[in-house]
């Protein structure tokens, strides 16, 4: 672990990502949590749409938005089904921001593609709520140490250093066996389009303007295998057909123009996904 | 109605709670008119997902929400089956935070917990907006008056007082027959999560750490009796059976470890559910 | 197109409108743009419940929601199923308000009822993200205009003036055939009441308090007609009928008490709904 001439001091941001949906008060109440403590702090909604207990896909949402915030912002990342259990709640500076919450593969993507400048496990009572509670401590543990973190307190002060390579890591590549490229769908969007964890830059000439003729993207669950490349939605006229197209995230991603691919297909997140290339 | 030494000024911060739902502009537009008006404001939502009309399960999700928001703290209601009906809007001080409504049971929990310091009706069209529809008074109505009080406006402006006595209020409490405590699941959470309106500590040798093996929560509409305690959720292997828990709230819940309880089990908001102290 | 006197300087709001719902980040990876650039701008959520690629529906909820926000408020609205194609993105200002997004009909409730001062098209790369997708201009494109907009840069530094006349403009009055109002359902809200396209000044007698017996709101497709007129929801005793009601908007609205109308009756967004005048 290196300090790295990045680290930033923590700006006035917490960006929340969790699976706590939008029809309870688990968010407002960590957001009053927050405020009471850091009244300057602006709590921004990253994303509360992680599917429940689903840590690989907050791990792919949190990786494809993070660059695009401010240095020094502080993601609050909860999804956590091992609520109360023995995994360490941490708290960590990499690249250019602050991360805090369960230690559970959640950050995979950060520690694979950020310097860490350090991490610590959240043990100080001194930070947290009076009361910590089995099943939420998302209001007990990691809003307080969210905004005492905006308010300038060290990481150091929150519990002892934690080693970078001891933390969680879930496995995050597609396969790859005899050369085939075998990944899965990552995500289903509000539109229904499904997002593959296949990189567009492993496959070029999948992804090439012209792609090649003898490739083609393979949802073998479903039995399709989708042969158009469309470089925006509204490319051609509008077809029930589905297409691959390079996904906003740098993903390839399967979309049916003006439809809901992901019902229209019957693909759920975890499916299958692969690259066929035809002798 | 006496005067308690918390009272404090309004903050900066206003708490929406109500049953709006995320899908329609009522909940922005509200927070257009307020920052309208006090441009310095943080709106914040505690959460629009209560169920439409059910003023039982928002009392519910306010009650075991407000405590952990600052002093000073607005929180603006809005479950209004009775909008544009006689009921009184009202705004009132309790304890150390604000709160502003309508008189319709939803402020119950705070009325019974929490010293009232004043209490008003909103009759004072100077703090409305000039036009006050009949089905829509979140937006002209309590808007502004939660605007006007963050900005330092007293209560008694609004209009006049109203006795802390009068005010409408729910039974909150489970009902006690021969010993035997009979409850209500009073909010399904996102996770399917079911908490009753039971606190955990009038069951205290089923909440033990070792609870009392006689002692059971049944579920009567749907024949299901849970006898499994958890601490947290994952504090045994994955199974598909429910157990009870210590709810964060403080109240009892039932939950499935991953799972959705609510769907798993078929039960709903409003069903019964008690304690059974087997012979 | 005129310079008008009310004209306002951008306010440090800026309120997003979009398709995007509430499940995916990409609304907050909006902000995170917004906030990166601008950090003492307030984002709010107007609304992210327009049903995908429905601009028809989305115009509504901005034209019924815009005149609440402080002067100066920037309005960034995404429903864009031609994102990535030959459509404009555009910026303009009219009467007190600054308006971002797509030019494809969005706005033309804004243009009819509005003084336009200027309008550009967002062609100049400098203000925009150095990587502009194809399928996400929300974030590369129409959130970094809308924060330098709030931070004071003017219209004409993002690119080319166009003139109003040139901007899409959808057709929102509803139809009058020899002397018969015919117009659609153009929202179904969070309560499933069913909000028309029909102003309700437009037919006086019918929305009276005592309306003209012999005059009915008909929803063709389902076969009902709608003869029960209410000022608010709760007005008479609950009953599980339909009526018609002054919609907090100006419109025409159905429901049912403490119901669903939209489920109940079968009525999806989009169908018919006229206004009977019997012999």
């Amino acid at each position: 672990m290196h300090q790295n001439s990045s680290l930033c001091s923590p700006s006035g941001v917490i960006a929340l990502l969790t699976d706590f949906g939008v029809t309870d008060p688990y968010v407002g109440v960590m957001k009053g949590v927050v405020l009471r403590l850091a009244p300057q702090v602006q709590c921004l909604d990253l994303t509360h749409g992680v599917a429940p207990q689903q840590i690989r896909q907050g791990a792919w949402l949190l990786e494809t938005s993070y660059r695009y915030f401010a240095p020094g912002t502080i993601f609050t990342c909860v999804v956590d089904p091992g609520v109360g259990s023995q995994r360490h709640p941490i708290a960590f500076a990499a690249g250019e921001w602050y991360f805090v919450g369960p230690d559970n593969g959640m950050f995979s993507a950060i520690l694979r593609d950020q310097p860490v400048h350090a991490v610590v496990a959240l043990s100080n009572p001194d930070y947290c709520l009076p009361q910590i509670s089995a099943t939420f401590q998302g209001r007990d543990i990691f809003a307080p140490i969210s905004a005492h973190l905006a308010n300038g307190v060290p990481l150091a002060e929150f519990g002892p250093s934690l080693q970078a390579s001891d933390l969680q890591r879930l496995p995050l590549e597609p396969g790859q066996y005899d050369g085939r490229i075998e990944g899965q769908i990552v995500h289903c969007d509000h539109f229904g389009n499904l997002i593959t964890d296949i990189p567009a830059d492993l496959v070029p000439n999948l992804m090439a303007r012209t792609p090649d003729a003898s490739m083609q993207l393979v949802l073998p669950v479903q039995g399709i295998a989708v042969a158009e490349r469309r470089s925006y939605f509204a490319e051609r006229d509008a077809s029930p057909h589905p297409f691959y197209y390079l996904d906003s995230s740098g993903y390839i991603g399967i979309a049916v123009q003006n439809g809901n691919a992901a019902s229209q297909l019957g693909v759920q997140m975890g499916d299958s996904v692969f690259v066929l290339c035809q002798a």
